[in-house]
């Protein structure tokens, strides 16, 4: 009764509801079950069935990226590596459980959405419109992996410590990206014939080094903490900057299509800029990030504020037409400047852990290695070309360690070696090189197998010229020293290692 | 020399790139320029463009929750409720920043696609597309969102713990389904001539109780180590099963659109036997699982492995016609049980902290509050609607602390209003109900009106019943006790509520 009185009449529900619909704005579906969303087909593309297909896709890929990772670490390989072969195996190469439209697979060649027709209502004529949307959902997964990635590079980059390191490490750096740039970019154009840009593009991508493999592989061989590894780590630095740097002006240059110099001075200047400013305005502003954060008292704060701040850099790239993953790495960089940073360092790790194997996988599972069949007489050239990439690769970055004088006890053929690894830098330059479609196949696929080889090389390489130091010390991370500043430095850098940098 | 000796002919890299491009198969572009995704319109949707509105999203989502979250926090309110609120300000009720083409909104209307095409290259022909898109990837992570939450509430919840509590948890939770559960059903249909099937659903989600923000007040007020406190978790956590048990069994019957008997039991079934034998099964395997993680070496893999299990478990319930949050559930509560749990708990903070708003946001962004301006003649009875079922969730609730008898020094009025926040899962009720299509405009705005102002009532309510110990030692999250069972107890439910509950 107390019900009774509170209704005004008797209106059945029905009826409120067909009053309702005639309000042609009103609508509350929250996961609607036959989303509009993809009308390529017949029929749309149902929302939970596209779930399904993204959790399957995620599945598929952990479990690549885990047991490849799990080999590439019981081999002493760097991680990135088994991500990378896990996804060629599952992907387009191999297994075809993984395919992407724009990696040559349909929907009807993609064993997942058999798998899925197989034990889900999932209909013939939705198929197409299911297997597009897992397709453009997985692929933004993938680059929020890389936007992650770098991001936590980026915090795990120190400005200050590679000041510290100092001239060396520059000469090194500066070095390893001039050498192997004008050699890959000079042999490419006079020997094989290579119109100038995509001989420039291919040049930049063997100037990378990757700070996550080198630091990686320092770290397990207990090298963080010698003047060597000091040199190396900082140089990784510093060519991690110059390399983002490079891959936005060639990318840029790329889109463009040709080089003008007005375009260079404008992208570098821009690049640069964007950089350097977004590093002064952060100095100025992080004790006011720190002050803001400290005053927020909702749950992931800090994860969330450091969050915007890094989409909103990555989206200021991209719109300014550099890439969005230099956004990302210069938010982190800024934001290891902050009070802060060892706390979003351990709460970027598990983003990372969940992202970031999807970029490296997705990039495996798109590359079709069968153009590198030497069976076939027409892919020959392209083994050629690939086998002149690594050669720049490898020499260009040995001779680095040479161009130190002045300190005979340095053991420079390991400082060379150290910065070969391209890990997931060159993998970047090869996904942003196809983005733009101004690399020829063959290049593309010579530059991953460049960085597939030669991330390879560098452990055991290194390993080889390095004399071990106490390795049970090594493995639990303990520090040779324990009590100056060269000890704090290492401990320092080993949890960068652990914790940031060896996805 | 050496590099021209390795060639076999002069052949230009055009001449290879040629050749090449007569094979079919080979293709790759890591982030296609034009991903041809999307052909509903003239132009195809822009890979870097799509993923330059998702970051935009994403800020913008992060933005609306974090403030909401902060005013929801300063006002000792649930900030689950501030990130609902934050999702109403920004989307298709007010400013029109966020919205979706479910939620009633296009490319036109939508604020955010506006700003895109003002800041980069945004063609108005690809406009459409990329709207499209970005409502499809962001729709995608918020229930990503969804599975995270449960997996982590999941985490949190403890079969032993709540065995332990007990014989009165287990009357509280029951009573509370009940009462709320038919209350609700037959005074819909009674009063009010609701068909069956959406009146069931509605009475549905009034019967869920938070967990998570119940837990949450609990901690603020200090009485989660209190009997008081230990009965309303543990009912709390019974409810959250039940209250998936339920949505699963209705959302099913939704679908299906009748109640067969037949169907109910086969569902009642399933989902016991799902969520009963995944238990089961999992407390077998679950050392082999601990053994598994011990012996796997690479980075991030008990993340890893727990997510691939998570979604395996998510994917399979959506195959047997659950929802996929129940599997996420299950996994979560499985996993709780193996030495690994604290670790895992850590790191699900992180996503679920970058995922978790999404959801929330998202559903308040789609929600249109228009419906309940009673300015409109016809939205009046909708109102009334929302008057009675806030009523029956009350009521329902308060009444469940008076059915526990001989124990005359509990308050019972405080155990009752502990269980009134309907919170996360009355949504995900009120967003399974959308999804099915079974409820009415009419009926899904009042629950979600229900959830708001349920929400609203308790902490204020509950904190006014209760009378406060040492304020300051609750908020640094100190438990009274440190060495009996009881407090190793609270500082675990604290550390639940702290670290897994809150969002």
């Amino acid at each position: 009764m107390y019900i009774k009185e509170l209704m005004i009449t008797q209106l059945s529900i029905e009826k409120i509801v067909g009053i309702i619909s005639l309000i042609p704005s009103f609508s509350f579906p929250v996961f609607s079950q036959t989303m509009p969303l993809l009308a390529t087909t017949t029929e749309a593309a149902s929302a939970p069935l596209v779930l399904a297909g993204v959790l399957l896709s995620l599945v598929i890929i952990y479990f690549a990226s885990e047991i490849g990772a799990e080999i590439c670490n019981r081999l002493n390989l760097p991680e990135v590596l088994g991500q990378l072969l896990g996804g060629v195996v599952i992907g387009i190469s191999a297994l075809h459980l993984l395919v992407f439209v724009e990696g040559g697979g349909d929907s009807i060649n993609s064993l997942l959405m058999t798998f899925l027709q197989t034990t889900t209502d999932l209909s013939p004529d939705s198929l197409e419109a299911t297997f597009q949307s897992q397709n453009e959902v997985i692929s933004i997964l993938a680059e929020l992996g890389s936007i992650i990635l770098l991001f936590e590079i980026g915090l795990g980059s120190d400005l200050k410590e590679l000041l510290r390191v100092g001239f060396q490490s520059a000469i090194v750096a500066i070095v390893g990206v001039i050498i192997p740039f004008m050699g890959g970019t000079c042999g490419l154009i006079y020997l094989f014939g290579v119109p100038t840009v995509p001989a420039i593009f291919a040049g930049a991508a063997l100037s990378a080094t990757s700070i996550g493999i080198t630091a990686k592989v320092l770290a397990e061989l207990q090298y963080l903490n010698r003047t060597e590894g000091q040199i190396i780590i900082g140089a990784a630095v510093l060519d991690d900057i110059i390399g983002i740097i490079i891959l936005a002006v060639v990318g840029s240059l790329a889109k463009i299509g040709n080089i003008e110099m007005t375009n260079v001075f404008y992208l570098v200047t821009s690049a640069a800029a964007f950089l350097i400013g977004a590093i002064l305005l952060g100095r100025f502003l992080s004790p006011y990030f720190t002050g803001l954060v400290n005053t927020l008292k909702s749950r992931g704060q800090l994860l969330l504020s450091s969050l915007i701040f890094a989409f909103i850099l990555s989206y200021i790239a991209t719109a300014i037409h550099l890439e969005a993953i230099l956004g990302a790495f210069a938010a982190g960089l800024l934001l290891a400047e902050t009070q802060k940073c060892r706390e979003l360092k351990r709460q970027v790790i598990a983003l990372a852990d969940m992202l970031v194997p999807i970029f490296f996988v997705v990039i495996g599972a798109k590359t079709d290695l069968s153009v590198m069949n030497p069976a076939v007489p027409s892919n020959r050239e392209g083994l050629i070309v690939a086998a002149f990439l690594i050669l720049v690769a490898i020499l260009g970055k040995v001779i680095t360690g040479f161009t130190l004088f002045g300190q005979p006890q340095l053991n420079r053929l390991a400082i060379g070696i150290g910065m070969i690894p391209r890990g997931e830098v060159g993998l970047v330059f090869a996904g942003v090189g196809a983005a733009s479609g101004i690399l020829s196949a063959s290049l593309q696929v010579a530059i991953v197998m460049m960085v597939i080889l030669t991330t390879f090389l560098a452990p055991p390489w290194l390993q080889a010229v390095l004399p071990s130091p106490a390795k049970d010390s090594a493995e639990t991370g303990t520090p040779l020293l324990d009590n100056d500043k060269t000890a704090r430095f290492t401990v320092e850098q080993n949890s960068v290692v652990e914790n940031v940098l060896e996805s």
